[in-house]
């Protein structure tokens, strides 16, 4: 029997201890997606307890505990952070074959130097072992960024943002590369209620001509700051062509106060994320598109407590006919630019990696790429189905890799679980014959994926 | 190599031989969703043969001779007994890799003592074993159920039945609980040929409110004889809201003999459903919904032998978001019981327990749950894929965890099939060091999913 | 750690390196549905290098350059054939996880003799290893086929192709049967551009019932050169039922040079299918049935390269409940042909097994098949896939097994790749004793799917 979450956990032979020991533990890491808030690396956040650190926003944590049975009281409610921490390790404890059961031990162990598992008797103990060290300096928001070797953190800003914590963060000596990346999800919430209000941030384009320059301007401003990347989030990739008259109809419709059918609604998105794909490539910026999600479902709760509060869920609605024709508009004419596609739904692995196939060119080394298992797919198993079908549908060498997509300056964690499941999946196969033992091609393999194919793919 | 299915059959490691032996193969068991006859047990019946016992009803067995080219007469046809327990041991004999194998084998083993596997050579002798048994009074229904530790069965029943044999059955000795079940698909499909009659059956309600008044009333009944669960039966879950004047109009237009179109169908079934979903709520009832089939497909079978002929299939026209619909409307009032999700496509099992997640609450542990691999999933793999998925989506340590869904007094043993590879799975995380060998913890979680869940869940 | 791709590759246990040693390695092979074509066969081709010979016409390599950022150029543009070999080095070498990987280098040990693995530094001495020994006359087509131990071929012919090199092939004293099938595809691309055209090579007929007659009459002409096995490709099974004047006006309306509307070409296209489907039950042939496909993804590739270009990908749109239905028309007459089911889409298994299981009958040992992991399926994962699901829902040992699917005279090597796993997977089932080690049952099992159901189903 191994030893729990050793010094070789989740590495099942000497093939893949080699190559994560030797190859992938000490790389620096590369977060291209986060949600990170600048502003608390700017001004070097500290935390007064490690209910804060790890309740305070993580709506991960608050599912489990829901499903556990724990009342919202005990959750985002009025209990102290204490009976909170509690009610955690109880929900923790029992959670097998959780990935926060591993990702907590992880930081637990990484960044407290606690060894042994949580559990509601010991809670008490780790409650004041984590506060204690929190109190310190080296446990600020920058310092936990530098002891986790971070290289650059790219978050996830919106268009209207002011990027005024990225500019300050640039004038500091903080070594890591903070870039903002753009998400107009807003822009182009056209069905939305607060519309017209989001677009008086941009300046109340009077027509989708100024709307576009409106949003490449701010663009501009981004790429100014570093800006690698940008990011989308849908229910599903739209695919609704119509004639610019018929946008620009359906936006002035919207302007006078009405409200778009499903489908104008389809064809204004088609519109100007196809409009936004062309200056993404324009400018050499990468485009994610993360669907397949269905956003707060459960109403009781959100309005308690508003998005992002642990209640979505996969989606099943995101046809793949939709997404090859929204990338064949921008290849059509040269102007599709390197592209991740994300999906919640595991179901979509293959058909995604086969469609990106159909696009790939000499562009880029893997210019479509298939995201990291995403949110609910975010585990041993959902990542070793993402990494075992792409290697089989397109190009695993090319792969640029994981991300944590977390708020927590504690998420780096889920880094070193991606390279203990990449390296142990790859050792496995030379461990059976699979794969040569090839320590020139196994090293390129296997820190192209922790690293440099992220480094060369958002040219950091 | 192991021996064929010897005492560590399914179990991997030693961590995982423990849980077993130790911790799981004795608990009694909690059968919550079953088809018995529940006359079948009052009348304690016999069984002259293997080939009624085993053959007489089971379209799994059916379909896997069909598989196999064995010709209708020698599986519901005309041919005698004996010629069919030797057609169903060819078929059988080759069938590597099907649950039938499995479980077959183990009641040849748990049942009647036969430790070899049964070949078209061996037949004439396991049909005599068998038959011999089969004379003793040990072989009876209600022996049976005592030998295989049953502590609780419940039945599935219309709400038009009478519960005559329930009834019965309190007044008799047997220790072991036989409890009705609330499975009013009848009352629900408007879309049926025989559904006027079948309103007779329930007293011809005059009106919707008198229909659910009529159900509810039944509900009364059904609850009386010790009734903890429902059910309910479907293609998928239906979210057609409307106001309740169209829904009393599409009532009447049934009523005076006229079909309603789909969409008015649908419109019905949410508005029952609903009705339904609350009562069950205000009355501690477990809500069970089961989708993704499609019923009786080849015509020609189905006219010669009618339903449950081993001719149904498999759907993919089960919308989640129709699902997370549905569930929220009865949240949205804090009238959501606690609800159990089966589909019968594995596909869905990350989106179902992702939908369940965002409606937990501290009601009670796992108050959703996704149900235990269904019918054409029930097999070591498909057990695997819900239970790892609920995992790492869910929360393991509340799974309510196994049940029969069968017809016949020996599928016990499925019990102890899904117990070996629970324990398999939980041992395979402690010996990799992915979970702590900590005895307490392993406890809880293995008894509560074999055992102790259920018997909370359920209130029994 | 094993050697690389060394004697025992993917077997992992005894039980396994027995079942595949002694009992399947040696079979030959049936090939029931592939790509080569017939006059390449009868003029006996030789090819001048190992370029030629492997990305002449292989979309499938095409791919995995691209996705590993090869220029055009270098894959189907101007380069030269020894720069085509490098570019292709480099992208295998890397291309760890992917069927290429294996395929390539059991092709270049199997028929070159090249033990090691293939990287951008020893591909000069592999392009000359290879080129030599492709000048010698083993290596001319006819004599690949023979040392491939080849028992039957089955190539893929349009009704209207004249069966002119398979009629020369049956004068020779070719020892290997290679014989025509019927993939009527153009016949039912009623919604083709080119339809009239294609009509014009089949006679140009007047009226629907003409049609159909045509098509039968090519089909005799099929038969008497051998054909066993007839195919289908299409986006998804069609069931759109109408009356026979509805079908004789849609027909009408595009002999008139109209249109029809997607319903209409549904509707057509249904017909024609039950008509063939029924004509080919008459003569006891197999239907092959191919969906789940979105063809020609990049339309500037398209209209570069054309058709099987490498830009496919794996649909989403492919409704079981037609499947069902299609097969359901068939199978209520009694008409309901051999029939075998590929779709592209992974998730489809489970349903199309049970599927399946709804109608097979004593008429054949698995009338209805579940084909072997289908083009972007066809790898270890996929097919493990496709035989534990099919082992689950259906019944394995009637599994006709392996096929190329192939333009190429060297991948018979996939005929390997898929014993090994099998063997694997039924040796790893015996290794645990979840099936007994009984040697008459194990020969029967595995003989059966590697040889001797094809031989049988296909009556060869």
């Amino acid at each position: 029997m191994k030893q729990f979450m050793d010094r070789d956990f989740l590495l099942t032979n000497d093939a893949a201890k080699h190559l994560y020991h030797e190859l992938a533990a000490s790389l620096p890491i590369i977060d291209y997606h986060c949600h990170l808030d600048p502003r608390e690396i700017y001004e070097d956040r500290h935390f007064d307890n490690v209910t804060q650190l790890w309740l305070g926003g993580d709506h991960y944590k608050w599912r489990l505990m829901r499903s556990f049975g724990v009342d919202e009281r005990s959750i985002t409610g009025e209990a102290t952070d204490r009976e909170k921490f509690q009610a955690w390790a109880e929900a923790l404890s029992l959670a097998a074959g959780n990935p926060l059961y591993h990702w907590s031990h992880l930081e637990l162990k990484n960044y407290f130097g606690f060894e042994g598992h949580l559990t509601p008797e010991n809670a008490e103990q780790v409650w004041q072992l984590c506060n204690k060290k929190l109190s310190q300096p080296e446990y600020s928001a920058r310092n936990l960024i530098l002891r986790s070797k971070v290289e650059a953190i790219c978050t996830t800003d919106d268009p209207a943002d002011s990027l005024e914590w990225h500019q300050k963060l640039r004038q500091t000596d903080f070594p890591v590369k903070v870039l903002p990346s753009f998400r107009p999800d807003k822009a182009l919430g056209i069905e939305k209620q607060d519309y017209l209000a989001y677009l008086a941030r941009l300046g109340s384009p009077a027509n989708f001509a100024a709307l576009t320059e409106a949003l490449r301007a701010r663009l501009d401003h981004f790429t100014e700051l570093g800006c690698r990347v940008t990011d989308h989030g849908m229910d599903h990739v739209p695919y609704a062509p119509a004639e610019p008259a018929q946008i620009e109809a359906i936006y002035q419709k919207r302007l006078g106060g009405q409200m778009p059918t499903a489908l104008e609604a389809e064809q204004f998105k088609t519109a100007l994320l196809l409009a936004l794909g062309r200056a993404y490539h324009a400018k050499g910026l990468v485009m994610q598109l993360h669907f397949g999600v269905i956003r707060d479902l459960s109403k009781r709760v959100f309005r308690q407590l508003g998005p992002d509060a642990g209640i979505d869920a996969i989606g099943d609605q995101a046809p793949i006919t939709k997404l090859a024709a929204f990338l064949n508009a921008l290849d059509e004419t040269g102007e599709l630019p390197k592209t991740i596609l994300y999906s919640l739904n595991p179901n979509d692995n293959a058909a995604i990696e086969t469609v990106m196939g159909a696009f790939q060119t000499g562009e880029a080394r893997g210019k479509l790429q298939h995201g990291s298992a995403w949110w609910f797919n975010d585990h041993k198993n959902g990542m070793r189905a993402q990494l075992e079908s792409l290697a089989a549908e397109g190009h695993l060498a090319t792969f640029v890799g994981m991300l944590t997509d977390s708020r927590s300056f504690l998420s780096y964690a889920r880094h070193e679980y991606f390279r203990r499941i990449v390296c142990d999946l790859i050792g496995t196969w030379v461990e059976n014959g699979e794969y040569p033992n090839d320590e020139t091609l196994l090293k390129q393999l296997v820190q192209g994926i922790c690293h440099d194919n992220a480094a060369a793919y958002f040219d950091l």
